[in-house]
């Protein structure tokens, strides 16, 4: 038997009661993901299981690299059976991490699996979720729609022509809206015409990888800043990533195949003057900062109290627990620290930052866990039991406080 | 209902015992605070709920903006209640938030007020908190009295008069000491007479904001130091504040107005240095370093062992969880880990470092997250249920210790 | 009464199944540790209590030291029992301390003794103690062997003859082998030949004290690591010590006499390089990573997957929590990154890193920290109670991985 259950997380009687009255229906905003706009205007249908699960997902392929598995069940040249078979049997040793969590709340919320994956079981779950993917409403716009998601930005190259956006518009219910994420190591003279060309087409969200945090990065955010404040845009920081540290796997894989860690960088003083540039001349955008090392908690906690400002509630966001952090002690963390040091009840909440299309149960993971942290405050006698301000409370990290912050 | 009673983060039977039987009626030795001996002077009665709690208080007031509140009810030209107001209304988003907890201890303890703040019993809590200060005894002295307190240490310029202190002496019967604290970027010719000059009025404790770790303020400190070993007083180094981030906002309201934060540089070289420099010259004070960037706890936690040394116990300290980090996760953090690197026993416990009359009750926090701790290592099986070494242990920590230590 | 039971640190059921069931009676590999071979090999008998347990443990003196107890009571001129009663007289304050744990384990285990160690009891227990150290299986070898020891791994300058580790060569049932611990300020050019000498006694293991990392600590990391990749050897990096702080005593008492602390420099991206140009090269050896600042267990967490590479599992490992992390919530910080960066299935589990011989305690304080967060884990329904997964999971940290992986 698997884990998942309707309780799963949720480890007093208050959590659950406000998980299911308050946080279980929720629509999504998924207002920052990897997904392809393509694959979703295309309706891409995927081949099996593999190709759903593990085709382009690094964060699987880490652990199996982990389990000492040759690459060629990874990313080379073995069947995509192989491939699952070689990913089953990582399962059961993945304990206490989330991808155990994750894997099985996808294989029951969408294929209605009770089995634990592992090489016994590899090969009925395969023929299982084949079986479903073989169906029409199986499609990347199937499982978006089964998923209650309300809204989905991509994160987008400057240079995209978002024909596939253009398609997309209001086409199957679900809102997708491009996101700008330009390279900072390459920013060229047309950007700000390439932000007008996002804007038409709905955009009114940007990112940025802040690998690294010196004056030249400090001045071309500063610059980008002040675009995206005159435009009415959020923008995203994510600081602190140490990419592509296996050269020989990067000649090999390219990026983005699982070879990407945290740095320890300092950053305080960089990003106090980065928003008070802005903040000096009245250019500070809404603004969501990031952290990829969790040491920082609790310098980004305190770096948004400086630079909050009417009449938006929360305008500087601290970013949900990112990539490394997105499991139950990194949200648990980020949630505290935010909770200690400012606002929780403002927080804009969860996003999948995901390249998968059966990632979504991770905004119900995210809310058993604030649901879970939430419920024993309660328990404990260290906020009043009084539903009326939960429900605020929850409904709004869940979905309110999103919807009112960015305005889709 | 408010979330106040009795066993209030008293989570297990133990911890119960612990804090009715030896933490609570111990009295308290606040030697680090910033209110105003000119207040306590003159006996200072406050005009209003608003005057008493949101006056001077840039906690309160970054919660405020951190729910979009506009400046003009926070610092601007409001009047008193609709500042209150504004305050009122965010009470109930505070969840998670310490100041939830101050807030409704300061209304229990020192106005029996038991219904949560929020919008609603704003005026009603207005009303009922004006009418107790319009009393004779709800002065500061009054509200001194009223707290159990036996000693105060202010923090002074090193060029104030201590006029107020020499009035003082003695007068209300509770002992207040000033604190020598000088701005290490403005250390003059005539420091050593200064410190004479509080020496003489009762002057045994210092106190440095240690915003930077460069070989020119290692310089002064270790000179600094060096003339407090000689007059055998104790120092505080108060390290790693990032302050005045928003210049727009200093411009406008000055210093200590909410807008200062968490500074992330290296610290374990240069402080090793410092105390290591003195050491060598046998002029090393007793000391008590404090962080504000909770990942160095494991660095002061084990900077403190290299220089303990006969025959004070605990003469190099651990300092409380400070600013930022003086609520629950914060105090815990640092009791740990000072518990798992040294000893928690000889712990000179906490201090209020505030502006406020009514803070005394973070003692009474402090003292139930203490017991807290301890009784669930006992219930746990960790620490013998030995009630003789537990009593010396709380009231050591509440108390004692600092007695001991301080010797005021 | 002191502490220890059967079920010690075990907190809920299933932890206690788990520890009785599976990891209990598992031998101990101890591959790192800092006992001396000459003593083994000349299987010494101890004086009493004091030269057993605090000869030369300056974990203890620390934290007489912060008692403030006077330096001659610790590694003065007092006499021996003295110097025990000094101790004795601190253990009770030393709650939330390991070593109050570790003190209590060890005179169970070994010495029968339930009572707690205090000035009260100090004369007892010295007594029964030094009545046991009198008998002939009380020796280092016969303290050994009641330990379940399987193998040690010594700590070994390059130029020790390994005359000890010679005549040890199956000497009484237990596997002695040295390591190569060179001082990375002091590589001479015939430090290949010292390592084929120590290959031919056995030696399959290096270490390394990472104080710094700049660029010449980093070329000589790379000229190493190819050499034990070479050889087929395992290498330690222990990074982030800042030693000898207190110039003062150590002249008068040298090098690790207990003012060694902890260090804050950045270390992702040395790591990065050291790790990347020997991937590079293919010569990336198995690798045990070690951080003494838990600051740095996410970095460290993430790092390991950038290199891991079939066909061993766990290639890149995570070390235990180190040094001053050796308590419990060190440990647990370390699997849970571990475990939510990786793999904990794959991890080789605890060392001893001691000079004590009565230290293998420590794996029993590991084991029973390592079932009791599984076990709950299992009992908040995040990982099946499948007893064959847990059996193996567990037999794998606390022996069968580190049996694999070092191949001894």
């Amino acid at each position: 038997m698997s884990i998942i259950n309707d309780n799963f997380m949720l480890k007093n009687e208050t959590a659950k009661t406000l998980y299911h009255s308050f946080a279980k229906d929720m629509p999504i905003i998924d207002y920052h993901c990897h997904i392809s706009p393509k694959m979703i205007a295309q309706n891409y249908k995927f081949k099996n299981a593999y190709d759903l699960f593990l085709g382009g997902d690094h964060y699987k392929w880490r652990l199996m690299r982990s389990n000492g598995i040759d690459e060629k069940y990874i990313t080379g040249n073995a069947d995509d059976f192989e491939k699952w078979y070689a990913f089953a049997k990582t399962v059961p040793l993945m304990i206490g991490n989330p991808m155990y969590h994750w894997t099985h709340l996808e294989l029951k919320r969408y294929f209605d699996i009770d089995e634990e994956l592992s090489e016994d079981t590899a090969k009925q779950i395969w023929d299982k979720v084949n079986a479903c993917l073989a169906k029409d409403d199986f499609t990347t716009q199937g499982l978006i729609k089964k998923s209650n998601v309300e809204v989905i930005c991509t994160t987008d190259n400057p240079y995209d022509t978002l024909e596939y956006h253009k398609t997309l518009k209001d086409s199957f219910g679900v809102k997708v809206i491009p996101a700008f994420r330009p390279d900072l190591n390459n920013i060229k003279s047309d950007i700000e015409e390439r932000m007008d060309y996002f804007h038409e087409n709905g955009c009114r969200l940007s990112d940025h990888a802040v690998d690294e945090m010196n004056d030249e990065i400090i001045e071309k955010l500063v610059f980008l800043g002040e675009q995206y404040a005159k435009r009415g845009w959020v923008w995203q920081l994510h600081i602190g990533a140490l990419r592509n540290n296996n050269t020989r796997m990067f000649e090999k894989l390219g990026p983005d195949t699982g070879f990407d860690s945290i740095n320890d960088f300092q950053i305080a003083e960089g990003l106090s003057k980065i928003l008070n540039r802005l903040e000096m001349k009245d250019a500070l955008p809404k603004t969501i900062l990031y952290t990829l090392n969790p040491k920082d908690n609790y310098v980004l906690g305190t770096m948004l109290g400086n630079f909050q400002k009417a009449p938006t509630p929360g305008k500087i966001q601290f970013g949900s627990g990112w990539w490394f952090n997105d499991q139950r002690d990194g949200m648990e963390s980020q949630m505290k620290a935010l909770a200690n040091l400012g606002l929780l009840s403002n927080f804009v909440g969860m996003l999948t930052d995901s390249r998968s299309f059966v990632s979504y149960t991770r905004h119900e993971y995210f809310r058993r866990i604030l649901c879970n942290i939430i419920g024993s405050w309660v328990e404990n006698g260290e906020y009043p039991a009084n539903m009326k301000n939960l429900e605020r409370i929850i409904k709004g990290i869940c979905y309110y406080n999103a919807k009112d912050y960015f305005g889709f």
